[in-house]
């Protein structure tokens, strides 16, 4: 992509509104636009960073059998009754008779339900990335907290609890998996299940200045507690905690059967009984991710993404040598993704929006580096530069 | 997927309701499911299809320079009162300062204002594949008008008439091979602007019995006129016209400056004078993608996807072989995208389902097949039956 025809572009000034690094960062580096409280828009390099991490999430949710599907955000209100949640504050109404989906239990049982008959249906899982809609009083934190917001749910249906908890246990890991693909790293939080379930549930806390929650850590096991808890040990190797603030980029549900009971979700059993199908619902914040991973990768001068999510590979800049980058431009663009900084504006400002954005790569091409060789290549998490032939850029 | 595991299953009895053969193959088949009029969820089969779709769009979007965008559902109404359209029956509003949006223009435009200072801004052009509400009064025939779709809308941005002119004969092209590749002969129709302007639009209408809208087609040009304005001969070449049923799969419009006018979308010419942005936008109805090629590509046994929209590309079916056909399952599914119908059923079940999901390459293992050398593949569309050595599938 050439920065000077990108809808995407760099601002000099803060938005006068952003209440948190991210929304700071991703609005001034051409990410984001905020539409409303709680509500942006997604601009090329924001929606490239989503796809990344959609696919990433995609490829985990596949691993361990999810299939994907696509359930609406209109849902009718009366599959909500069922459940208890009609009235629940954070429900939008387009009309009386439609709540806009802050989440899809009330859609997948039934779903569900035309599926299984017997133990031999069982189990399977589902997933959609889908957005959900959720009437927050106090939309804050950028991304972190958003009125609409891009989630991936997956629900699976078991005929057993030693078979939910084992696939409950593979969610764990893929989880895990997601967030280090992701470049981040997480912890384990074992939390109440708020509007969801009375059984177990863990959260995924990321370690950040910006997180809502307050969190005791143990470092060594990768685990944390809820503050409120006031736990002063590890409870896994006894070592003292450590309180940090956390961002909840996941969460996990042992769902019982209080969804199954709702709608009379059941299946023959190999007795040839009646037995109610147990759930879990498993949660990832992919827009909220977008969020955290800008809050912990980034320093003074911008955004630093992890290759793995990042929106381009390499970021070309030409220096008065057009003709040369331009060639060097096609020949990266047709191997890796490329944002090529075409603007005629001043070195100065080109460096310092390079830092902004933050793409791993920056490869410069001027007089100098063309005099000497090659073209100046500069990680953006390093201050050292080096000077290479064009046809090893790939290699770095 | 293994069909005794798939979310997605067959039924033998039509959904009470379906009002369309789109509606009652595509529930049948277990591609969709119904939640509330003209609301469906996408199950894993058709999560596939439009997996496809999306992707055909995307190419042809990215090849005339569209840089994906994606923008929120929940719109500002204060947006919607500068255009005038905060007032039309079919917006949704969940609260009383917001509008689902229904289109995006009103989201654009002031989005390609922080963009746009002179004319090296212009042009340019952002699209995004995103839900849409409306509140039709009428939702019906299935998934051709729904109440929660999914759409491709395409914005462009121009400093003067020419160049407007230019980009949008662009996407009729792109247009025409997006609805080739889905496997869709269109035809081009020259038709009112509707709610969005009052200047030049097209139509791209499919031909099938099913599609709301009266055209009189010259089938030499590939053109046709809507039927209420009486033509009686080809305007292109003179040809008497034909009148036939057509389903309007995607629609553009030339928007003058209709919505720079509302936002004072402006920019600075070469002249150094203040112009107007000149607009056009250009839209695909996705799901209404799937439910016309359902239309058009379907016999009395069931649906017959095209390969390049196809949920899979093989349906292997394992008549009591099925060790030998889980080894088939495996290998090909390390190529391809493969159904296994593995379940415990009788033959003329597994055949009947294999018609009725329209899958192009049936695949079939039995103990007759294996004792004369390998596999019997028949194309969904031909009678004819050949049976070939296992490692010659793919080239099939």
């Amino acid at each position: 992509m050439k920065l000077s025809q990108s809808l995407s572009q760099t601002s000099k000034t803060v938005a006068h509104d952003a209440d948190s690094v991210n929304a700071k960062l991703l609005t001034q580096a051409g990410f984001v636009k905020k539409e409303a409280a709680g509500v942006y828009s997604y601009l090329p390099f924001g929606r490239r960073v989503l796809a990344k991490i959609e696919e990433t999430i995609r490829e985990e949710m596949n691993a361990i059998g999810g299939q994907e599907v696509l359930m609406p955000a209109l849902t009718p209100l009366e599959n909500w009754k069922k459940t208890g949640r009609d009235d629940v504050p954070i429900a939008f109404k387009p009309t009386n008779k439609t709540v806009l989906g802050w989440s899809h239990e009330e859609i997948i049982t039934p779903l569900a339900k035309q599926r299984i008959k017997s133990y031999r249906d069982l189990p399977f899982a589902a997933y959609q990335i889908q957005t959900k809609f959720r009437n927050e009083p106090r939309a804050k934190s950028g991304l972190m907290r958003g009125r609409e917001f891009l989630m991936k749910d997956l629900y699976s249906f078991h005929a057993n609890q030693a078979d939910l908890a084992k696939y409950y246990d593979e969610v764990k890991a893929a989880y895990f998996r997601v967030f280090e693909k992701c470049g981040l790293e997480s912890f384990l939080v074992k939390a109440g299940g708020g509007e969801f379930t009375e059984n177990v549930s863990h959260e995924f806390q990321v370690l950040t200045e910006a997180g809502e929650d307050k969190i005791l850590v143990c470092e060594k096991c990768k685990l944390a507690w809820n503050a409120e808890l006031e736990i002063a040990k590890c409870e896994k190797c006894g070592d003292d905690l450590v309180e940090k603030k956390g961002s909840e980029v996941g969460n996990i549900f042992d769902l019982g059967a209080k969804y199954s009971d709702a709608f009379d979700l059941s299946f023959t059993s190999a007795e040839g009984k009646s037995e109610k199908v147990l759930m879990g619902c498993y949660g990832i914040g992919v827009s909220r991710l977008v969020a955290t991973i800008a809050e912990v990768w980034h320093d003074e001068a911008g955004l630093l993404w992890p290759e793995s999510v990042a929106p381009f590979q390499i970021h070309l800049i030409s220096l008065g040598e057009d003709e040369e980058a331009e060639k060097i431009y096609r020949e990266l663009s047709a191997k890796t993704e490329v944002l090529f900084d075409d603007r005629d504006c001043r070195a100065g400002e080109k460096f310092a929006d390079a830092d902004l954005i933050g793409i791993p790569l920056r490869v410069l091409v001027s007089k100098k580096t063309l005099e000497k060789g090659g073209v100046e290549i500069k990680k953006r998490n390093s201050e050292k530069v080096e000077i290479i032939s064009t046809d090893k850029i790939l290699q770095k």
